[in-house]
This record gives structure tokens, C-alpha cells and sequence, in this order.
């Protein structure tokens, strides 16, 4: 029998214009009659996939979440002791409910419009606070990707602040020496990235000191991943008067009780986060982190948030270092990082937040007190440890015994760390009960533990300064403060939660709750990323499903889902074609076209995977200027190694020329990455695997409803065709580059695994013809507000057929040429009317870059295309002379309820207009908590830490 | 070996003033060395319990939800296909999560001060139009506790209004007759209301028409729990004819199909909304629903939104008919209902709105097909259905074998309702999939099911009419707008997840995350209440683990959680008292004695015990008048039942005599009944069952951290002394009264079980211990606000010691009488402070009763007591001539964005001083939505739907 459908799909719930008279409206503003013609007209026939996408058939809501309780269920939950940079944590009920499964908080954007981010950009600043606290070092990043990576980006760091220093001549050319005790996927990665860079690594003990020869930085662990706990600064000074730097790895946790590396001489810290509240994810995403001694803080990599002001004196605060893509130096860029892990380090700051200096150091004295109760049982059986000094692991030594103890473990559901035939990891964590002890010392073949004895840390490590005190961190005790705290914060946002996101090239779409469920099912965040195939067929399954249906979708032949953002994914991806050159014997070939309009990060990528970039111009219509094209590959034709084109291109348009150029450059030699980016305007409409792309990267957190978080996670698979199988990421906790694998991009091997049901639910909920519909709504869309905003502000680049891709460019400079309003006053603005602003002078200055997505339904974008009529107006009204653009509402906007309340109020335009510019806003108002903040002033006075409670006084 | 303890346990996360430098600060104020010292003064030694309660030790939170995870995995969940006024739904995991599980709608409290409340008043405003639309009645309250009370209430409505007409003087002394096709708990409860209130009930077959003799009422079902959907209009207008009124309990999924009680002449509605949306939770909690003709609208128990205007003209919602406690009419009730279930009416609404009528209609017709294809099975293999038109469910004949389909259906994870031994029930719902049909099919021995044959309703039960055409019923079709949908709401209303809530009474301390968590597990949510004792293993074990610590808690023998409300706990109890009287004999022993300053619900519920009230007077001090109690002993000896007393009393103070009082009724042969509303003020310091009283509800919503959800769900146990266990309540869905138990109480066995695991999770997370210290806490709160506040605002009534119990009346009747400015003035400007206003007006007319509980730190009562100064310097200001009254910020408050944006402002004082009175608020700052609400214009216009959008423009 068929039971009859109901009239209301997923797809109705993601899509929304989904009235037919709705889609009318807008298809008459645009000048189709249908979505197919409208289609059929803006994409180019060239490029259209022939067959519709072959997925499983569109699953309910309750059929999707059955789908993934069977999955989970084929995941077996342990108690997690294998350590190696991941531990189990208890993310408190407070925190999980209400800010990892908030939309409030998940749904957010990267706060590049301060304003409206005063409240995650706090937790921000709470969070480079706790790092730098407990670091000891005064500048801390608002969050890294991950442990690993975090480690090569201070490496690289190193190199060149050691080449910046210029001090030494040996140093700054010397290698780069690991210490062995550092996490082996820490090892993997650094030697990758090296690999590609062309710089020297070795990996020695350093507790036995420095090797000979030219040393350009250290990197050490704490503790180390034998578990040793040891004073490093006997080798900390030794590495500096040989001219090199120094990095330390260290866990935040073991820094309450420990030394911290700021005062042990240390230049930079990494690690990560994680335990600090955040699931393991079956190895991510987490937040790494990064503190630097002060000097280096401006070559930090990644976000930094800072304190600056508002235009009325106020504190505010701002990204104080921007590495947004189009912030990326391009060729000259020393890092391609610009997600990071916002939504993961926001948990951590909170946990900090919740528990205080005094819970912290609690925790830490339980897990090392439980660490030296199986230690003083192990011990007194005769079982040998490799390290006596230790804070929260042992590794012990089994002689030829190391499975049997494993397996006994694991028969006691617990997971140890199999290191080799004759030694055993484990690892102690705020978890760990009494009875786990237990059961760990009898799989060791001792009996039930005791009491702690002997095992102490020797004073010479033990931490003497305090840490965490300013008020932040113990105020919110109880649970009820806490609520409120994240309450407050989150009321001073904007997310989707209260208003469309209009963001071109940043496709803020639906994340819907059905979606978002699983991520936090113990069957999926509690499972280590290295415990045993046998307890993770669910993720496997999940995780392999999800890569075959990004494959059908972008026509390729294989995709790696290990790239934990689109940076990554975009390094795996270029890496994969210099392997496949170097397979080839073409090791000459280096050479990565990239046209002028691309996104930053592009080039970043290119010379973080060795390459070199040659830059490809831009036609006045927008697209790639054929002849330089031409030109360029002819006079790099036997260097070539690629082109990196992003499609439909980062102006909003679907070139009709994407063959030809795909071809010119595989009729030299050269291979062909489609950036991913805009996939959303795609999907089962192209397929880059089948128009000419060799390899691309994906942006899981915009076409595939993974959430933005705030500034993360960020997903970013690799798909690629099959001549690049081979050199798609290899696992870095793998001893070497596996056969047929390359160099591994992220810390774990499914990099951030914890939020692929995101867009596994995505896809399945969808189907095939579900995305296809998606993908023309947001085309519909986006016509729509070009055409209805066009005679306000021209639309810059159209295709040949006059239409707009998923997305278009509003030009600004007539009008600013004109009034001086600029596309930020404009941007300010709409804060006022309760919007988030498009994209500011990306790819073009002078513009705003609007991206309506297909989630959006046309009141909304009404409401937003009539606020943008009526801020024109404003402009016209400045034109006019009615009151001059310093007194304007553009450029005093956005208007603050202590601005608009003042008795002192004396504006050209009455307070009504400032704060209610549309009558629907009097009884439903957002007002930003700080008007237009001073970036300038910001930039120039670098505070990165939390400020004293006095500033915020009047 | 034992664990180092962490410093913060869940009691430190509890508790707001946990350090100790608060408590002395607050000691200070109060005059006490310790709180020790406070509490042995505060609380006579009289009755303090001499042993500390026998619980088992805290547990954390980690520990607690692994408790709960085992106590679920006993549970086991199955197709549930019982039906009987209980249906498996989707809830749509968008509503669930920011709804059913979001802190800013579980805390808030109930709409009883609009101008913070507009969100949630708007939510139920849909949920009346909802049912008044589907019912096609005019006028419908805004929900009951369940189906069956809202039928007993129907039942009195019928005889108070039949009376009131007088038209017809056999039918208003006439019997009610209940169709025999009625959920068998809605007549057993009927029946138990009946006999207490001394009017005959008789059930009989309707279809057959009326039986002879004079009627009052009668109650039909339809569809009846045997399915059959039947043309009603003939013996509604055969009944009406003869001077009877008609009540309809109707399912509203099948009123988008079938023609509705209104068009059929019925003059109530009245049924569950539980399948719209609620979780089977085990019976419990759900929102039932009343609609009544014109004309009847103010004799409706419960509560009823209606619109008003605010102070600017604006439309706004208030509660139109308050059936809060204090307005409760005492001895002349004709209803106890106070709690509403807010909570679950506002999930069912939002399951509209998300639907709409297309949707739900759609929803309908599925269920309908799917019943037709399984009814084809069946009778096409010779199966026999006691009713051929039918929507939902099918009773089938199966002679001799009900267990054995039954079990076959047990055995594929199916639970049937069992009937008798021939006869089977089938209720098919939104979640039916064809498998489950053809499983269905094979238990009954047919083969698997094919296609629909026959059983199309009849033309004269099919709806013509159309409903839920507003357009709130028609725009938030994507997720997108019905997220933002919510969460406009719910930024319009202040909860505890943004102020503290110092209600009088109420006891709005912390729900904590952890304590919520289980309430929505599948192993909890989605069993039905009547599925088999093998399946609800877990349920029962956590319920029962529960009464035996209430047990403990309150010094009683044991314990019933089944009344899902506190006055379905006082009537719990007033019926065990007169079971008790009566089982000895004693059928004159009907008064019951009440004080003056007794909550109103009191007197209802006793009248609604079938007694008589005599109240007894409250002396100056505030403690019951002993010479007035001894003489009305002394009047009432022989008739003397019980008297009900509130400890610590109403007034908010621990009096000295309680004990006496209680040995005097005692001797009189009389019950003491101990109101536990105010147990907050007794837990782990004394136990009513031990000093004195016999029988106690409490209210788990307040002691016990059940969230207010904005006016429901409560919980209401009976806890009693051994004497009266065997009148504790029984089972409505068992035959007859049980041996040994009274008579049921609420619809389902358990109540409101699915949110007693936040209580279950409390108790344990607190232990004895901290119980005990939370009572403590509440204590020095308590006094700490009488103490600072008492010179500004004087504390009305403290014990002989001078101090006050949880909470504190202050009494404003001076300053009223200087200045003007009332109470409730006092309560609208703490509004514009961002407070949320204590118990205006109660128990004492013109002061205001503050509690803050436990769960506040003292920076936020602070914050709560700097603004009552700030507004008694206000007053002041009134009283000097620095303004006038109309013209103050307190009669002008609250003040809304609007208001004080406008440009023509022209009051007597700033406009800064009007929104920001403390600078705190300049940036994080809550306007309401609407300026103060005229409640008069509201009460003489009762507009209950919701009213068009043009009213909202300006």
C-alpha cells in the first residue's frame, strides 16, 4: 500500500519560497515564468549535468532520526583512556543545552560586524583570557583547528620570526627539531607541511638535550605523550642561546598544577581545548589554541579578538586581527588559516567560566591524585613506568603483553592506548571513578587499587603564580548566573534566529534542529577517534555514506572528509596535484594560476603547498581575462602545475567560458581545482567533476547546513577524480604515509567527524530533487534581489544572460562617489532595521555582497529589500542636502538604546527615524549593545584580554 | 580508595549565595552570627524534625544521569496503537527543542503580569483560536489538566449553568448522563466528582437515545473510544429539547474532517491536545481544552487570554479571566482549577502553526486512510468492527482470542488495547507506517495489508466548514520562520533565564538543565500510560523511588503523585479525609474549618470535597484567631471534618502555635489537613506529617523544581499519614475502585509522570543535605530582603523571633494612602529594572510578597532591593511635589522602546531615567513590548481569538 503523503516535506521546511504565488512574485520581478526558465537561462548549457542526482530517495524527519539511531547504535561507547591529545570531559548539561544546542549561539556568523557580536566576541575574549592566564603568555588567538595543525602553524611561525629577527644566520635557516615525546599526529602533520615547504625536521630527545647543527626552533610537549611531566627550561635556554625558538604543546588542564611555559622561557604555546568541556567527537571538532610571548602577536595566525571603542566612548570589542578570506595576503600569505573553531572554544571559555581557578585546579588535583593511585598499584605488582613524573597518564611497561592487556581492558569496556607489543598508555580524566581504577589495574593483572602513594610532583615543576582571576571567571557559580550569562551575551547577537544573514559567498541557510540532534547522542560525541574499528562501524558507516553522496554530488570519484575546514580542504586538495606531478616525475611543474577576483585563502594554500602563484587578470565584465590566461600558461607551460578558479565565480556568476579555460590548462599539463565555495549554486544543477575540475574543495558549513557557529566548525572535504585518489589525506596517527594515501591535512583521521551528521541528515532529508529544488530557489532568490534593488544599486556583474548566480554585487561606489556614504555605512545601517549586513567589500571595495540563500522566504527578503530602498533614500536625502553625511543616520548609524533615549539627543533627524525606520521594529526592536565601533583606534592599541569590570563604568 | 571531592557540587550550582562571604554579608544584615543560629530562631523548636532526613547521598550530575539512563533502559518503548485518549505524535523536533526544552519558555511563570508576558499570552491567545476554530465554538479557555477533569469540569459547568437558566426546574435538579462510548477514566472520574458533590450520574447509550427521567447534562464522545464516529446532531437537539445541556469530548485531529460540536448544537467542548505535538509522556502532562457557546464564557474554569490595550492604545494581550489562586472565590467556587498546563498548550499551538490547516487536515486524512486500509484487512478476512465509520481507531471482534493478538502484536513490539476477551482496539496515529499496519494485520491473522476498500465517513459527519484561517495558522511554514516565530515571542517575556522571579509563594528557583534532561528521552517520553506493567518497569521504579523520598521529606506514611495540579492535591486529600470519616461511619463530619489568609483553592477544592466551609479568623499579628478557632470547633464538634492549614502560613511566617491548633482538631475528631505549598520553608527542618498534620499535597513545581512552563504543568502528590493511605487515589482506568484506594484523580494513573524525573533528579542531585541546606538558604534570603527592605517598605508580619520564613509581605498601604502610588505601580516599574514583579496583592490587598529562593546569589537580590529603594525614592518624589502621580515614572510604568524613543516626550522626568534607572541597564536592557495594559477595557470587552493583523498597525 502507499500511505498518502502529507503536503508538507523537508524540503518545504528548508526551502522558504514555497508557495507557488510566492515564487510567482518573484519570478515576475525577475521576468521568467518559471524557476526552470529562469534556470535553463542563467546556468550554460555547457555545463549542465545530464542526469538528475542518483541519492536515496527524501527521508522524513522521524525516518532520518531512526536512520541515525540505528547508526549510532552501531557504535559501542567505552570508557575513553587511550588519550594522545583526547579525553573525555563532561560538558556540563548548562552549557551543552544552551549554547552548543542554542541557535542563538550556533547559528551565528564569524563576528566581523562587531556590533552585532558583542556577546560571542566576549566569550572570545574570555576564551584568549583563560589561554593566556594559564599559558603564561600575554597574547592569546581566538582558536585553531586543531592541536596539530596549531603546532605547524607555530612552526611556521617560528621560522619566520626567527628569519624576521635575523639575529642568527644559522637559526634562521636551521631545521626544526620535534621533541620525541611530542604527539605522533603532531609529528605526522609537521612533517607534511615541511615536506611541501621544503624545510628540514627531526624529531629527537630533547630531555636529552639539543642535538648538534643549526636549529631554528623546538617544539616540546607537556606533558609529554608518554605522560611525562618534566622542567624544560634548562632546554628552553639552551634552544635560545643557539638562536632558536621555542614551542611548547601543553594541556590547559595540566598548567593549573604545572609550570606554565610562558614562565618556563617558552616563545609560543599550542594545544588544545577540548578537555575543557567538549565532547570527543570521535576527534573533533575542537578548539585548538595559540599564545605567543608579546612581538609575535601580530604574525599570529587566526582570529584575535581586541578591545577597542564605540563612537561614544564605550568598550567594545572587535576582531582585532582578521584573517577572513579576503583578509588572507594572498601570495604573500604565511598562513591559510581563516576558520576557526568559535562555537568549540566558546564551550571551553564557558567551562572555564563556570568552573573558576579554584574548580579548575580541583579537577586537575583529582585526575593527577587518581593517576597516582594506579600508578602506586601498578607499581607495587611490579609493573614498570617509562615516566615517574607525571600528571594524568601512564605508560607502562608489558613486555610482550601490551594485546592482553588491551583486550582484558576492553572486555571491561575500557579503551587503553596499544603503543607497541610491550607497552600500554593510559589516560586519567575528570571521568575516571574509582571502579574504573580498578578495573584498569586488574586488566593489568594487579589487584583493585588503594591509596596514592608516592608519585608526587616535584617542586620544580609545580606552578606557583595564579591564574583566571579576573571577575569573569568567578562570578557565575551557580547554575542560575550562568543562564543568565549566556542569556545576556547571546541577546546582544544577531544570528538566524532573529534575522535572515544575507551574506554573499557565506550561504547562512537553514540549520535545522533535526539536523543538529545527533551531534550530541553519546553514541556519537563519546567515541575517542582512535578506539578500535570494532566499536566504530556507525561512524564508519555514516562517514563513508556521506563522502559517496558528496562524490554523486560533485561528479567525482572520491572524497575525503578529513579536512576540517575549507582552508584544509583546499591544502589537501593542491597537495593531492603536487603529488600527482611528483608521481609523474614532473616535480618542476609548481606554478598555480589564480585569478585576481579569487578568494585570499586560494593563494595561501597555494604557497602553504609549495607552489608558486601567478595571477590571472580579471576582464571589465568580471570573468578571466582570456589572453593573460593564454598568456600566463604559455609562459609557465612546462611549470605548470594547476589553475584555481572558484565556480560559479566569487562574483556571483556563472561564467560561460569555465570548459575553455579548464581546457587550455589540461592542454598544458596543468590540473584544474574548483573552489568549492559556491557549490550552493550547483547542486544537481553542475557538477565541477564533470565540467573540467580535477579536484575541489567543499564547504560543508555553507551548502551543507553544517553551522557557522560563530567562526566554526568549518568542514571542508576534498573530492577529487581518480587519477588523485592515491594522494587524497593519509591518517596521521599512522606511523608513516600509508600506500596510496598522501600527506594527512588534519590531527585525526575523519577530521571533524563529531559534526558530519549535520550534513548527512542534510542530504538525506533533501534527496536528490530536494537539493536540486534548494539550489534553484537560492538562484530565484538572488535574481530577485538583484532585480528589485538594481535601480537603487546597480547590480556589478551579470552572466551573459543578464542574470546573477546564488548571489549578487551591489555597487556602491556611484552613490559613495556622489555622497561619501560607503557600503560600510550602509552595512551599519541595516543594523538598525534588525539585519545582519552582506558581505563589505568582498571581492570588490565599494560593494556589499548579498546572498539571500533558499532558506529565506520572500517576506523576509522584502523586509530586507525595502530596508535597503529606504536607506537609499537616506543616501538621496544626504545627495539632497537635508542634512549633511556626518549628521546622517547612515553615518551615525547603528543607533544604540542609550543613544537614542539620550535627553541630549539634538540629531538632524528625529529619534523615531534612528530606531524605528520601519513601524514593525516599535514593539519588536533589536538594539546593538554598542554603537559603530573604532577600528582604527583598535588596530593601534592591541588588548586582547579581558578588560577590567571599571571600563564598562560610566 | 576515595576520590578527591570536587570544591562545587550540584548544591553549590543550586544554591545562588554559596560563598561565604555573601552568607556573612547577609547574616550581617540580619543580625545573626550564622545561619545555623538564624534558622534554630526563625523556626520553633516545636517542630523542627530531630533526625536529618534518611536519603541517599548526592549524586552528581554525571552520576544522576547515568541513573536515570539505567532507570530507562527498564522501560520499554513499542508502536503504541492503544489509544484511548492517547496517541503517538511527531513532535517536531524544531518546537521541542526551543519550546519544550528551551529555559526561556519551561521558567517562565504564569502570564498574571501581562506587560512581560505578551509572548507567551500570544502563544496561548492561537491555542484558544486553535480550539475555538476546530470546535467551532466561540469562546474556549486556554487548557485544563486533562480530558477527563476537563469533562468533570464540563459536568459542573452544565449544573451551574442549567441552574442559572432556570428555564426548565426538572432538568436543573436532573441527573447527567454520560454516553457509554466514553473514555472509561473520563466516567470514572466523572463519577468520583459526582458522588462527593451528591448528583447522580447514569451512563447509557446515546445512540440509542436519551433514557427517560429528567437530565441535566449529558456528555457525548466522538469519535467514542470504541471509534465511532456518529451524527450527534439528533439526540443533541432531542436533549436540548428537554432542557439539558451538552458537553462533546471531541478529538480535534478529527475535527478537520468531521462536522464540529458547535455546528452539531453542543454547547462545550471539551478533550486533549495531547496528539498535536505532546509526548505520550506516560499519561501526562497534556494540555485538555474547553470551548464554550456565548453566553457561557464567564462561568469557564481555567484561564482566558483576551485582548486589551496598553496605555498607548496598542493591542495587547492579558488574561482575561484569572483563576489564580488568590482569585480563586473561596467557599463559592464552582472549580479549584488554577494551574493551567501552559506549557504543553504551547507546544500543541505551535504544532498548528507549524501545520496549519492544510497540514493538519492532511495529517487527518493520512490517519483516516490508514484506518480504512486496516480495516479492509481485517473484514475482508472476516474480522467483525463493532463500528464501521470511524476515524482513527477500530474495535474489533475476535472471539475468545483478544489476548492471543494481543500478545502476537506484543511480540512485533506493537501494544493493542485489550478490551474484554473478544474484543480488541486499534488506534492508528501521524507515526503509523505500513509495516506497522501489515504487523498489525498478521497479529490479527490476516495477511499483510493492501489497498483501502470502503469506510469512507458518511456525508453527514464531514466537515463543510474551514478553520484556522488566520494567518499565524498560515506563514511559518519553513523552519526558518518558525524559529524566528519563537523566538519573537519569547524575547517579549521576561523568565528566569533573565531576571530572578521573587514571586511570593511561588518558589521560582532554579530548573536545572540536568533535572530536564531525561523529560524528553524516547525510554521516558513515549510510553503510553496504559501500555502493559512489563514495559514500564523503569517508569515505575523512579515514581515509586520518588514517593518514598517524599515520604521521607514530609514525615508522611505515603505517598501519590497521580494529582497532576496542587488543588488536584488538596481534593486528593479532602477526599481521603472524608473516605476516612465516612469508612467509620462518620458521614456528618463535612466542615472544614479554613483560615482567613488561607489560599482560595482551599475553600474550592473543599466545596468541590463536598464540604461545607467555615472560616476561621486571622488575629492582628496574622496567626490564626485561637478564641475564634475554639468556638468554631466547639459549633462544628460532631460535624467537625478537618481543618486546612498552610505551613509556614500564607503570611509568610513560621507561627509558634501549630501543634496546638492541630491537638485542638485533633481532639475534636477532626483531620489536619497541612497545605504544603510553602514547603520550600520546611524541607529538612520539619515535617508536617510529624507535627501535627494528616495530609499534605505539595507542589512539585515550586519545592521541587518542576519548571512553571508559563503556567503549567504542576504536580500536586498527596502525601498522607497511614490512616488515610487506603483513600489515596486510585485508578480511573481500572473498573471499579480499587480495594483499598479511593477515588482517582486525575485521567492516567501517574499524572503528570513525564515530568517527574526533574524531581526524581533534584531530590538526588541535593540529597538530605543539601536540601536542607537550600531551606536554609531560602531562609536567610528571605530575611535578608525583610531586613533591607524593611525600612522602605515595612515587612507586615514576622514571627514572635521577628523573622520571617521564605518570604516577606511588604506592606505599601502607608505610602498608598500618602501618595497614591500602589502596589501595583511599585510592581509595573520594576518592569522597566528588567525584575519581573513579586505577588501583587496577596494575601494582603496593597503589599507586595517577595520570595527569592535559594537559587538567587545575593548580587542579583541586590540588584532586586537597590531597585525597590531606587523606586521608594521615586515615591518620595511624588510625595514631595517633584511631580505628580500621574505624571511619575511609577504610574507611567512600564515604559516601552517606543515610548521613550518618541519625540515627543514631554514628561515630568527624563527619559533616561524612565528606561535606564540604573546605568546597568543602558546595554543590556529589556523594553516591554506594551506600556501598561488596561485591564478593565479588557474585561468589558472580552475579545478571546486572535485578532487581525490590522489592529496591530498604526
Amino acid at each position: 500500500m502507499t500511505i498518502q503523503s502529507l503536503p508538507t516535506s523537508f524540503v518545504d521546511r528548508h526551502i522558504g519560497a514555497r508557495r507557488q504565488a510566492d515564487v510567482d512574485t518573484m519570478l515576475k520581478a525577475v521576468g521568467y515564468d518559471s524557476v526552470d526558465g529562469l534556470v535553463d537561462v542563467a546556468v550554460p548549457a555547457s555545463i549542465r549535468q545530464e542526469t538528475a542526482l542518483k541519492l536515496t530517495d527524501a527521508l522524513s524527519e522521524v525516518e532520518v532520526l531512526a536512520e541515525l539511531r540505528r547508526i549510532a547504535g552501531k557504535n559501542k561507547t567505552a570508557v575513553q583512556m587511550i588519550g594522545q591529545g583526547y579525553y573525555d570531559t563532561v560538558t556540563p548539561p548548562v552549557i551543552r543545552r544552551n549554547i552548543l544546542e542554542s541557535p542563538a549561539w550556533y547559528t551565528a556568523y564569524t563576528p566581523y560586524q562587531p556590533e552585532i557580536s558583542q556577546g560571542r566576541l566576549e566569550a572570545l575574549l574570555n576564551f584568549q583570557t583563560m589561554v593566556q592566564d594559564l599559558t603564561a603568555l600575554p597574547v592569546a588567538n581566538a582558536s585553531l583547528l586543531d592541536e596539530a595543525t596549531a603546532v605547524a602553524e607555530a612552526v611556521l611561525l617560528m621560522r619566520r620570526a626567527n628569519k624576521a629577527k635575523g639575529q642568527n644566520a644559522d637559526a634562521k635557516d636551521g631545521r626544526t627539531v620535534l621533541d620525541a615525546d611530542c604527539l605522533p599526529q603532531t609529528i605526522a602533520i609537521v612533517k607534511g607541511r615541511a615536506e611541501a615547504l621544503g624545510f628540514d625536521v627531526e624529531v629527537a630527545d630533547l630531555a636529552k638535550g639539543l642535538p648538534e647543527g643549526a636549529i631554528n626552533g623546538i617544539v616540546l610537549q607537556q606533558p609529554g605523550v608518554s605522560g611525562r611531566v618534566w622542567d624544560q627550561s634548562g632546554v628552553i635556554s639552551a634552544a635560545k642561546e643557539r638562536g632558536a625558538l621555542v614551542t611548547v604543546a601543553a594541556d590547559l588542564l595540566a598548567l593549573t598544577l604545572i609550570t606554565p611555559p610562558g614562565e618556563q622561557g617558552a616563545d609560543i604555546a599550542v594545544g588544545s581545548t577540548q578537555r575543557f568541556g567538549v565532547p570527543l567527537f570521535f576527534g573533533g571538532p575542537h578548539a585548538a589554541y595559540m599564545a605567543v610571548q608579546k612581538g609575535m602577536e601580530r604574525s599570529l595566525p587566526g582570529r584575535l579578538v581586541g578591545v577597542s571603542k564605540d563612537n561614544a566612548g564605550a568598550p567594545a570589542y572587535r576582531l582585532a586581527l582578521q584573517t577572513r578570506e579576503q583578509h588572507i595576503r594572498r601570495e604573500k600569505a604565511t598562513s591559510n588559516i581563516c576558520t576557526a573553531q568559535a562555537l568549540l572554544a566558546i564551550v571551553s571559555s564557558f567551562y572555564a567560566v563556570y568552573h573558576g581557578p579554584d574548580g579548575l585546579k580541583a579537577i586537575a588535583e583529582s585526575v593527577h591524585h587518581k593517576t597516582r593511585v594506579l600508578a602506586t598499584a601498578l607499581t607495587s605488582m611490579g609493573r614498570e613506568l617509562v615516566a615517574g613524573s607525571f600528571f594524568d597518564t601512564l605508560t607502562v611497561r608489558v613486555p610482550g603483553k601490551a594485546a592482553k592487556v588491551i583486550n582484558a581492558a576492553e572486555a571491561r569496556g575500557i579503551n587503553l592506548r596499544f603503543i607497541d607489543q610491550d607497552t600500554v598508555g593510559v589516560s586519567i580524566d575528570e571521568t575516571t571513578t574509582a571502579a574504573t581504577l580498578s578495573a584498569v589495574a586488574v586488566a593489568f593483572g594487579a589487584g583493585p587499587v588503594g591509596d596514592a602513594k608516592g608519585f608526587e610532583l616535584p617542586g620544580t615543576v609545580l606552578r606557583t603564580s595564579g591564574y583566571l582571576q579576573h571577575p569573569v571567571f568567578n562570578t557565575h557559580r551557580s547554575e542560575t548566573q550562568l543562564v543568565r550569562y549566556i542569556r545576556k551575551l547571546s541577546d546582544r547577537d544577531l544570528a538566524l534566529d532573529r534575522t535572515m544573514i544575507p551574506l554573499g559567498s557565506c550561504t547562512m541557510k537553514l540549520n535545522a534542529t533535526v539536523e543538529m540532534e545527533a551531534i550530541s547522542w553519546p553514541e556519537f560525541a563519546s567515541i575517542h577517534p582512535f578506539a578500535p574499528d570494532s566499536q566504530t562501524a556507525g561512524w564508519r558507516e555514516l562517514i563513508s555514506g556521506l563522502e559517496t553522496d558528496l562524490a554523486e554530488i560533485t561528479g567525482y570519484d572520491q572524497v575525503s572528509i578529513q579536512p576540517n575546514a575549507g582552508s584544509q580542504g583546499e591544502l589537501a586538495g593542491l597537495l593531492a596535484i603536487r603529488g600527482y606531478h611528483h608521481s609523474r616525475g614532473d616535480q618542476q611543474r609548481n606554478v598555480c594560476l589564480i585569478p585576481a577576483s579569487a578568494h585570499g585563502t586560494n593563494a595561501a594554500s597555494a604557497v602553504l603547498a609549495g607552489m608558486k602563484v601567478v595571477v590571472v587578470a580579471t576582464a571589465s565584465d568580471g570573468t578571466i581575462d582570456h589572453d593573460d590566461l593564454y598568456a600566463k600558461i604559455e609562459a609557465h607551460k612546462d611549470a605548470l602545475s594547476c589553475i584555481m578558479i572558484t565556480y560559479p565565480s566569487t562574483h556571483g556568476v556563472y561564467d560561460g567560458d569555465v570548459r575553455e579555460v579548464c581546457d587550455a590548462v589540461h592542454s598544458a599539463g596543468g590540473q584544474v581545482y574548483v573552489d568549492g565555495a559556491n557549490l550552493n549554486a550547483l547542486v544537481g544543477l553542475a557538477q565541477p567533476g564533470k565540467f573540467g575540475g580535477d579536484v575541489s574543495h567543499l564547504n560543508l558549513h555553507k551548502t551543507f547546513c553544517i553551522p557557522h557557529g560563530g567562526g566554526g566548525p568549518g568542514v571542508g572535504p576534498v573530492a577529487a577524480k581518480a587519477h588523485l585518489a592515491p594522494f587524497m589525506p593519509g591518517d596521521a596517527n599512522k606511523a608513516a604515509h600509508e600506500a596510496g594515501h598522501g600527506v594527512a591535512i588534519s590531527a585525526s583521521r575523519f577530521g571533524s567527524a563529531g559534526v558530519l551528521p549535520i550534513s548527512w541528515a542534510y542530504v538525506k532529508l533533501m534527496g536528490g530533487e530536494g537539493l536540486t529544488e534548494a539550489t534553484k530557489s537560492a538562484l530565484l532568490a538572488a535574481n530577485y534581489v538583484a532585480a528589485r534593488l538594481n535601480e537603487f544599486y546597480p547590480v556589478l556583474y551579470t552572466g551573459e544572460s543578464g542574470l546573477v548566480a546564488h548571489e549578487c554585487i551591489l555597487d556602491l561606489r556611484e552613490l559613495t562617489a556622489r555622497t561619501g556614504v560607503t557600503a560600510e555605512d550602509v552595512a551599519k545601517r541595516l543594523i538598525d532595521f534588525g539585519f545582519h549586513a552582506p558581505t563589505l567589500a568582498f571581492p570588490v571595495a565599494g560593494t556589499l555582497m548579498v546572498e539571500p540563500t533558499e532558506s529565506e522566504d520572500l517576506a523576509e527578503i522584502d523586509r530586507f529589500i525595502d530596508a535597503m530602498i529606504t536607506i537609499h533614500a537616506e543616501i538621496e536625502q544626504v545627495a539632497a542636502g537635508d542634512f549633511s553625511l556626518e549628521a546622517s543616520p547612515v553615518r551615525n548609524a547603528p543607533h544604540t538604546a542609550a543613544a537614542v533615549v539620550s535627553s541630549d539627543w539634538g540629531r538632524a533627524y528625529p529619534r523615531e527615524q534612528a530606531a524605528f525606520p520601519v513601524p514593525s521594529l516599535r514593539q519588536d526592536k533589536y538594539f546593538p549593545p554598542v554603537g559603530r565601533i573604532d577600528g582604527a583606534a583598535g588596530d593601534r592599541n592591541l588588548i586582547c584580554s579581558c578588560p577590567p569590570l571599571e571600563d564598562f563604568e560610566n
